[in-house]
């Protein structure tokens, strides 16, 4: 996976078919596809209405601590389009605990139902770990509902610790 | 409870004595010694070590979707100093997924020894809530540690869910 990002860069490429870089406005449209296309998901977006979605972009692109990624597989023919298959969203979070640690935040994470079983979740998870590395992190987390049961043992294969209680409210 | 905030107002104040305002580098040795006062703050805190504290607390001051907040009580002697009697760390987070729902993160929540048992905990949380809710934010979360069962009984009290688990790794 390569990066293409003006923000920061990421590990080193493992397929060079990959590239993951910032999102742009034109992504919104498959990002929310990726969005809906899950349990939870379908039934929490609106794929066919836009505007929210088109507003809360312009409002991450215009923050520094917002990384909205998008990563797209090469065309299957060439001069073909990429096909957009995963996405994943990393804040960056200054704080006074533990030693006036930065921690980042991952959120919607979604791997393309085509590219599924493929190893991209790691490798979208290593690269938000090597960008909260290299913007001084000293610390990653997510929390992942208490349903996705898969993706726990996923999270935890990777390194993460499920040392916390996740509590929502929705308003 | 009143605030004083150039960024932003709460609901209404229930105690004329309480002060929550936004934090300025002059508190940053109060707080750190609230986030070292508790179990496991105790293990990972430098209270005698500030510079990493003040170096964060200036990251945190110049960006606008953080609100670093301190609790005040009134001087017990007139003429005297307030107390601080507790610290919040609220983070107000754009993003796509729920149809373009901006999200906030409370962190770093401490609430005096001596001011424990009053209340202040909730209010704390109920001013988080209020400020959330005026921001247009969609969803508040935050995690707990799994240790943390009297905090899991006191959010949920409040009407958060303990709908996820919540992963960690320190990097």
């Amino acid at each position: 996976m390569s990066t293409a990002s003006a923000r920061g860069t990421g590990p080193a490429p493992p397929h060079r078919d990959l590239v993951l870089r910032h999102a742009t406005a034109e992504d919104v449209p498959d990002i929310v596809a990726m969005l809906a296309d899950d349990a939870l998901g379908a039934q929490r977006e609106t794929p066919g209405e836009l505007a929210p979605y088109e507003h809360a972009f312009a409002r991450i692109d215009g923050d520094p601590n917002q990384h909205l990624m998008i990563a797209e597989h090469a065309a299957d023919t060439p001069g073909g389009p990429p096909r957009p298959v995963g996405t994943l969203h990393l804040t960056i979070i200054p704080g006074l605990s533990r030693r006036g640690a930065t921690r980042s935040l991952i959120e919607a994470v979604r791997v393309h139902t085509d590219a599924r079983g493929t190893g991209l979740g790691t490798q979208l998870i290593e690269w938000a770990i090597a960008e909260s590395r290299r913007q001084g992190c000293a610390l990653v987390q997510l929390t992942s509902d208490a349903t996705r049961v898969d993706a726990h043992r996923f999270y935890e294969r990777l390194g993460f610790e499920a040392s916390h209680l996740g509590f929502k409210m929705t308003l």
